[in-house]
């Protein structure tokens, strides 16, 4: 019996951990016969090939001629760079998406890019984000199952085709994810707050002990709570300068009220308003203890 | 062969997590012939001796009477008070020591209570922080094995009696643990940069996102990163309201100088240093991914 599959010849931009590891799970899936794997790093290539991830790999945007599927998997501030390369060689039937942490700014980089052709690429442009990842990083830490029950974030806007965005829904779904749209301003207003500031705070709190006075005996009394509070603190510097640079305007709104929460905070320690302070604590208990449960 | 103890008789005053994996640990080493467990709950006595933490149990003091080792693990706030309890059943033998978080408050709540003593109550008090803990509470969370491989800091100070002291480094090491010492002062100061701190910060983001707009939405797609950046944000408030109390003036000086440095991230944002930002992030990664290596 012939395969139906879902894509006819897929690129795969970035061929790292994120972009491995939709590869690895398109191949096992059966949902394309052709993925070819693009990058600048030819030892990132090879590796890729070598372990099966795709069945070619190009340091050249041209072989995304004739693919109806273009995934960039690379830092968000790359994406215009990126979209400006491939253009020449897409076509009407070309679905791009993309796998970014930010969407305003890849919605930004795609008008900016497509919006004057006539070829429909706006309307074929899918802004996507997969809530997955790991702390290991490129083709090696690859996983066929990395989207099995995770969540894919699609945020079309008015010129995104229906059938694109339904095309690219398929996709994710077919490798195991829960897919739920929303639009660009709240995913990002969204992600501000539960994983850009939490990296910015933990980052800023590692930089403070690292600053301090009597630095190495604090980090080596550092227990269990340090260890789990800063473990994103040890995330990627390049890739967490673009996402910052990217979601400045929502960030930039949630430190403050952080800012405004902790001065708070500190009001009711210099005042000894104890009893303030447990029950701003317990109900932050509560939420959290709640969290995550069915 | 008779075994030879290293206490004859000994009062865990609160026995849950700490204090029964304590008492469960003394029997396992065979350390002491008679652990009793002292509580104000009659359910919680009952669990302990039900399942073998302690020998027996009470709701009165007086049953430190004759003890050569009485060990506190309540909450540190209660620390003056169950002192003063004690007090008029303890005698020049009796070695007391406790399990605080904190350590400058233990000292003056020992030195107000036994200062005066004529029978050196405050020579033979060892004040102690074993570093371990769980999730979980109660008798049933308690562990033989909690404290292997963990650390004890030790903070004696100029009256304590260095007898005393190697009684209680002996008695950590025979359950597993590598004890230091250090200051009242300077543990404290660690503590708030290593610990307090960041169960501040934890509480305190919670708290904002459970206060904002859309926090269900939120909430729905916090992941990983949340995960274990708040999970200390489930920790009993009852307690930390406590430690935040007895630690006030280290806990606020850390507090100040992390809203200095989000301060300075604010600014690099607001100016498109994201060079800069680059900087500070990248320096925190690298100290992040080397702590912890040996």
């Amino acid at each position: 019996m012939q395969t139906k599959y879902m894509f006819q010849k897929t690129a795969i931009v970035g061929i790292g951990l994120i972009g491995g590891s939709l590869a690895a799970a398109m191949k096992q899936q059966q949902l394309c016969p052709h993925i070819v794997g693009i990058g600048r790093s030819q030892a990132t290539l090879d590796e890729a090939l070598a372990l099966g991830l795709v069945d070619s790999v190009s340091a050249d945007m041209s072989v995304t001629t004739g693919c109806d599927l273009v995934v960039l998997c690379a830092p968000v501030a790359q994406t215009q760079a990126l979209l400006g390369a491939m253009k020449q060689y897409l076509n009407a039937h070309t679905i791009v998406t993309d796998a970014g942490s930010t969407k305003q700014d890849v919605v930004a980089a795609a008008k900016a890019v497509f919006g004057d052709s006539h070829e429909g690429l706006l309307a074929n442009f899918v802004p996507a984000h997969p809530i997955a990842g790991k702390e290991k990083h490129g083709p090696s830490a690859a996983d066929a199952t990395l989207y099995q029950g995770k969540r894919v974030v699609l945020t079309p806007i008015a010129e995104t085709h229906p059938d694109a965005v339904n095309r690219v829904q398929a996709l994710w779904q077919a490798v195991g994810a829960t897919v739920t749209r929303m639009s660009p301003l709240r995913h990002d207003t969204v992600f501000a707050s539960v994983s850009h500031l939490p990296h910015l705070l933990a980052y800023a709190l590692v930089a403070q002990i690292a600053n301090s006075e009597d630095a190495e005996t604090k980090l080596d009394y550092a227990g269990g709570g340090f260890r789990d509070f800063t473990r994103i603190a040890a995330s990627s510097p390049e890739m967490w300068r673009d996402i910052f640079a990217a979601n400045k305007t929502a960030i930039l709104k949630d430190l403050r009220g952080y800012q405004a929460m902790l001065g708070h905070i500190e009001t009711l320690l210099i005042t000894d308003n104890f009893a303030g302070l447990e029950k701003l604590i317990g109900k932050a208990a509560t939420v959290r203890q709640d969290w995550g449960k069915p």
